[in-house]
């Protein structure tokens, strides 16, 4: 299973029980949170989500409405009784931050906490499975993306056509990985002919708070799903830009650009009760958009 | 109208939709919050308390239960255009932890936010309506509980009584006070001839987390509501008071002592679901205590 949970989606005013940012990516039994508003900590009990299951926790940016529920989420785990290591990051100043909030409660946390800085493009996480990477997207303050990657699954084996081969274990693992097989005799098996594709790695790109931001179509390029924030509705261009926000038709239009499977938004105004115009205005432009929705898994296939 | 409404009555974990620690202290025309856990802006919301009322706001120690929320209410005041000055008490290295969290939201709030850092016992605010004290409690770490008081009351003229002596403005300051008046005959007025007493000025008391401490009774004594900490039931004694906590048992006794008119018991234990044996248990040493249940608004009488 490969899906991202919606934990909050709205912008920086919490507002008709929709909460600020918080998002859950699983991958298989791995489980990454994804920025951490004020109330995450009880969005996860609401919607059951096993805070022991979280080794990694990525921070977009330092306005409140993404981090805020960060301070109380790790000393919960602590109160929790919580042993294994937490990988946490984000801009660098959360580190002092979280430091002296920590000091003043004299706490200290029963499990080893990593901070890892964020400060430049590219791999933050390369394990076996999975990947993920962050972009830099162009906000008020320092911000960024972050992309997550399966990792490119290997073929699959067809027993029959094989058969006659007397392949080794290594002659499989040769295959899996898409390459021929040469015999001693000087034959060459070629691997098309005893292999099929497996399906395509998939990918989630969170591209966080951002201004409208056509490069960030590079750095999105042909993701299964991308999270793009749409704080307001076309008609508030210019107030979206001159508070480095975006729009549902921008938010549309990068998706477009970027080729990717689907598109999912979020972030929204406080300024809106009603949803249904952004879906609408979204899908005009690029029809597979599907609302951020608190409490809903979006799978990504 | 004198009176407290809860926000959050749960300790440090959240649980069973109970949140951490706050409150509002309504006094007339005045709003108070006292100690603001994460998600208290969620809570003013949901019951409708409106934070432009709110001109101070007490913390009574920096564990993260009791001022997590601080952060996001005191920026979202700024979002909604806040313009009136703020007084802000507590803990000295709250202040810091405040900075550093502007700092790096690079956030400049649009209303003054005047920080005063209790560092010992005795008047913070005294207004011509109320005054506020500060406590010492003792509790894993340096933590403050907070006294409300409305000032005495004037004395009411019994306007029959007073028509004969053709009395002039000063006189009738004078007799509110209840003095005498002394006429230029050497005639006097008692004061008691012409007035009657008004109601008793009420108080409450907000003692905080705190672990089981008899000097508490000469601190509270006689208010009209005393607010105390019952983390566990009295069968974990030992257990409370490893923790700094207090029992029902022990609020009950600290009530009893400091002659009190009546307790409320809070900051429940995530261990426990149900609450009625909370109320039972305190209830049969001090009859006149209540649950402070979230969403209710205890008068003050």
């Amino acid at each position: 299973m490969f899906g991202v949970t919606i934990l909050g989606n709205n912008s920086a005013l919490p507002a008709y029980d929709r909460h600020p940012t918080s998002q859950v990516v699983t991958l298989d039994q791995y489980q990454f949170l994804v920025d951490c508003g004020e109330g995450t900590q009880m969005q996860l009990s609401r919607y059951k989500i096993r805070r022991s299951r979280i080794n990694h926790i990525f921070i977009s940016h330092l306005h409140g409405d993404h981090y805020f529920g960060l301070p109380g989420l790790i000393t919960s785990m602590g109160l929790l009784g919580r042993e294994t290591e937490l990988h946490l990051f984000g801009p660098s100043p959360l580190q002092n931050i979280l430091d002296c909030i920590l000091q003043a409660a004299d706490t200290t946390l029963p499990y080893k906490l990593h901070f890892h800085p964020v400060t430049e493009e590219g791999m933050l996480v390369d394990e076996e499975k999975f990947s993920v990477e962050t972009f830099r997207v162009t906000h008020r303050i320092e911000c960024w993306g972050y992309l997550f990657r399966e990792k490119k699954k290997p073929r699959k084996i067809n027993k029959e056509a094989v058969t006659p081969y007397h392949l080794n274990a290594t002659d499989f693992e040769l295959l899996k990985e898409g390459k021929d097989i040469t015999f001693k005799n000087g034959q060459v098996l070629k691997n098309e002919t005893v292999t099929v594709a497996n399906k395509p790695a998939r990918s989630y790109a969170y591209s966080a708070d951002t201004i409208y931001l056509e490069s960030l179509a590079d750095k999105v390029r042909n993701v299964s799903l991308l999270y793009h924030e749409t704080t307001y509705l076309k008609a508030l261009e210019e107030r979206a830009a001159a508070r480095f926000h975006a729009t549902t038709a921008q938010a549309a239009q990068i998706a477009t650009k970027a080729n990717v499977d689907s598109l999912l938004i979020g972030h929204f105004s406080s300024k809106y009760e009603a949803l249904d115009e952004f879906l609408k205005e979204a899908s005009e432009i690029f029809p597979k958009t599907q609302l951020a929705i608190e409490g809903v898994t979006y799978r990504i296939i």
